[in-house]
């Protein structure tokens, strides 16, 4: 155990009694109450920061900083709470993001091997991956023990081009401790397009000893789980919201509705239990979508 | 005076501080340290309510309340605190909105007169208003003295047609106490579109006596506002958020940014001094637009 480095994150006392009462119950802590463990699924928390103008970046690709130094280092409290973050690869793209929990006294950072530190989890069905992991801040951060090795989940396929990237990945993966995970995917009967089905993944990810999971993005994740078909999986609901207007042309977090119903419109989504709490310049969104039981 | 009618709005002293001091100070309280009157502009409160997905009604042409009781509540306080109401013919008709006051104890809910009452101001070029003028909320409101007369902010033409109109809106508006106010329109010098200019529009609202202005919709007009080029003519925004989201289709509000420049793009703004306030489900944002000297 060493200190903690000079990156370590801060999150005061003070601003966690306004997210505890949200938050699942940590494992580690071997609490005799624990809660209901007969659901499939992790419990799952969808958290992002964005833009009054309901922007998460400025354009695709382009990384943008939304959160102040408060929310950041309130995003890295909740990522020490959850036993694993997800991403798609299209963030692991654009944002060559770290997944790793930076606040003081975590495994790493100032705490013991990689206590509290949870598992980066990259949804990637044709392992686009490959070509950045080896230099990329996660595979960096897990050969350093200062996160843990990345789950990447990829879609099953008889593709022999991209098995040859499941295998590739997956022998990187085995020298940090990680791996591939393989979903079937399921086929759009309209469209006849392949995708994964949230409740497939996040029900593989339970069945891999996640018991809670947090969603940090990026746009084509948020805007398929806010969608009503799958708002069930969803156990919480944090956002951010800098006061800043991305302008037109950012990417934008909006759920499609649920049929082409325009002149008979109704909103999409609304969060429940609702806490806001102001944090430096930004505010803190907790909600949670009433369908889930 | 009589007492408050039924349908009058409360809002509660302990939510006020809140709100104060981003406030104009109130003509009629007579306070000697009057703010310095020598800007040729009102004072300008940029207001609306709209989802997290930034949208302010379900589609065009769509009345959504996205307000709880409590912002409700706040907006009429607000509107109590400033001398005019701005809109844009489009919201005028898709909304028929009343643009009065109804908090408890202003003229016309328990109050004396006109007391309080701020003045309803539609920008409307083309007197598009004249077709449904007569049976609207705040004629009606005008002729049971709940509401001032409307004042209709039209552009300058030579178009006859037009201008049949401008003496037809002028003579319906005489006998509520309101009145027609023309502006020279602008041509852009690409497009040789005519256009108000908000510099223009505002500064003749100064002249005729209006020194605090809040301008409440709809989607062009808040746009317009918040362009680079606008915004010095903004002294204070306040932004009710409800935890809903509207879904893609929505009527958005993203002021468009400076120019094509996707390749390096950045905030089209920021607000400063901002404070968040919960109030029931929603959130109020207070802030200021740093431009304005
Ligand atoms: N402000 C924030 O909090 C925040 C956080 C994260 C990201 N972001 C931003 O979000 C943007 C990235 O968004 P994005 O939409 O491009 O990427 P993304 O949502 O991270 O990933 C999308 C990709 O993931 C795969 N995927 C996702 N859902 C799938 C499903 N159900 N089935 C199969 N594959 C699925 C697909 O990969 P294939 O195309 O290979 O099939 C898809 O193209 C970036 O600009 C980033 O900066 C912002
Ligand atoms: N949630 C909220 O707080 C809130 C508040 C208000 C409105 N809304 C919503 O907003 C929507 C209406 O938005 P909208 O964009 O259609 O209407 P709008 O902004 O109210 O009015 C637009 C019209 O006003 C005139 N106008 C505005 N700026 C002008 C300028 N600079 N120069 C000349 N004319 C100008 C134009 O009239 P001409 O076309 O005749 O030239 C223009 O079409 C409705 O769906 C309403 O429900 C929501």
């Amino acid at each position: 155990m060493s200190p903690p480095p000079r990156d370590a994150l801060h999150f005061p006392q003070s601003s966690r009694p306004f997210l505890e009462p949200y938050l699942p119950l940590h494992r580690s802590w071997h609490n005799p109450y624990l809660p209901d463990d007969s659901t499939p699924f992790p419990f799952t928390t969808l958290t992002f920061a964005q833009s009054l103008d309901s922007s998460i970046s400025l354009a695709p690709g382009t990384q943008t900083a939304l959160s102040g130094p408060e929310t950041k280092a309130m995003t890295h409290y909740l990522r020490a709470r959850h036993d694993g973050i997800l991403v798609g690869i299209g963030t692991a793209l654009a944002d060559d993001p770290s997944l790793n929990c930076r606040l003081e006294g975590v495994g790493g950072y100032g705490g013991r091997g990689l206590n509290m530190q949870p598992r980066p989890v990259i949804v990637d069905p044709k392992g686009r991956w490959l070509d950045v992991a080896e230099g990329s801040k996660v595979m960096k951060l897990a050969r350093e023990r200062r996160g843990r090795g990345p789950w990447v989940v990829m879609a099953w396929t008889d593709d022999s081009e991209v098995l040859g990237r499941v295998n590739a990945i997956d022998r990187l993966l085995e020298g940090v401790g990680g791996k591939v995970l393989m979903v079937e995917p399921r086929t759009n009967k309209e469209t006849e397009e392949k995708r994964l089905d949230w409740g497939d993944v996040l029900a593989m990810l339970k069945r891999e000893g996640l018991d809670s999971l947090m969603v940090e993005g990026g746009q084509r994740v948020i805007n398929e789980l806010l969608r009503e078909e799958y708002q069930e999986l969803v156990n919480l609901v944090i956002i951010t919201i800098a006061p800043t207007w991305l302008g037109q042309g950012g990417v934008v977090v909006s759920p499609e509705r649920k049929s082409a119903e325009q002149g008979n419109a109704s909103a999409v989504g609304r969060l429940t239990n609702t806490r806001w709490q102001q944090m430096g310049d930004d505010v803190v969104l907790c909600g949670q979508l009433p369908h889930k039981k």
